[in-house]
């Protein structure tokens, strides 16, 4: 793969078919991703709203890797309204296969996790991801997740194997000046 | 308190408003439901119409508890669409505080425990529960789920304390017969 100048931005109404075009592509790569075609089924439209209404929440951030035009990557923080639950983020990383081994993981979660830090609401971020995505698992470790459960049967395979799924999780605190 | 007669059965398009009311006094009683005021801020219109699309799907089961007319709790079990994820079901239990402690519980979680067993799409069973909801705890060992992980700063109680939250599961297995 040739050298590549990478763009990280908080993603835009206008992104939603791109972003979109590559979670299909992902999802064909691996089977690490959760969603499917069904879940992928939502209309451009519906996801331009969502990524208007999100811009404007302080309990997601959306942010999109690009190289050129071309929406490569994805990952997000997002936390519930519900008030006993809203100081757990649940974090996500999406990136197509192509990309893979040249630190946009290490990038995206870095932008992540000072976005995290920055927002006084978040005390723990938290994760799922299928034991056999080594290359994630190493990831999250790297940046302080550490592996809460071993959850058996927690995803299938595409040919229906049953797959363990980890849950990982990490703190954030927030120390206030003098 | 005097002996009663319970009804279970699957709840109805028409039982929406009094499940609702049920919800908010179990969320006033004590700090172990997750949905506050907000998430319990749908509309009877609403929910009525979520209980008539549940009815025909095949991945949600809501029954609910009756003393006379008044619905004294509710249990459900809940499963994906994505297809990598629509062999966990989701459970959950909510109960009146005046009728704690009456076998309600048990009675719930058979009829729930069953109809997974008769469901051929579920292999895994799982809850978040409160660690300091020891009762509800104790009622889930008692029907063979265990903890795979205590999720610290799972929760926050009223006061904004963090509060550890267990996440038990439990395997379904369907044997064919010859």
């Amino acid at each position: 793969m040739e050298e590549f100048d990478v763009t990280i931005r908080e993603a835009q109404p206008e992104d939603a078919e791109n972003i979109l075009k590559m979670m299909h592509k992902v999802a064909k790569e691996t089977e690490f991703l959760v969603m499917d075609d069904v879940g992928l089924s939502i209309s451009v439209a519906f996801f331009k709203e969502q990524i208007r209404q999100l811009q404007e929440s302080m309990n997601y951030l959306l942010l999109i890797a690009l190289d050129k035009e071309q929406v490569i990557g994805a990952a997000s923080i997002r936390s519930s309204d519900e008030k006993r639950l809203s100081h757990i983020g649940e974090l996500g990383i999406s990136i197509l296969k192509e990309y893979w081994s040249l630190g946009l993981g290490s990038i995206l979660m870095e932008e992540l996790i000072t976005w995290a830090q920055e927002n006084d609401q978040l005390y723990r971020l938290e994760l799922d991801v299928q034991s056999q995505n080594q290359r994630a698992v190493h990831l999250y470790k790297k940046f302080g997740f550490s592996v809460e459960a071993v959850k058996k049967r927690g995803a299938r395979g595409d040919d229906g194997r049953f797959l363990d799924v980890l849950l990982m999780s990490k703190f954030i605190d927030h120390f206030e000046a003098d």
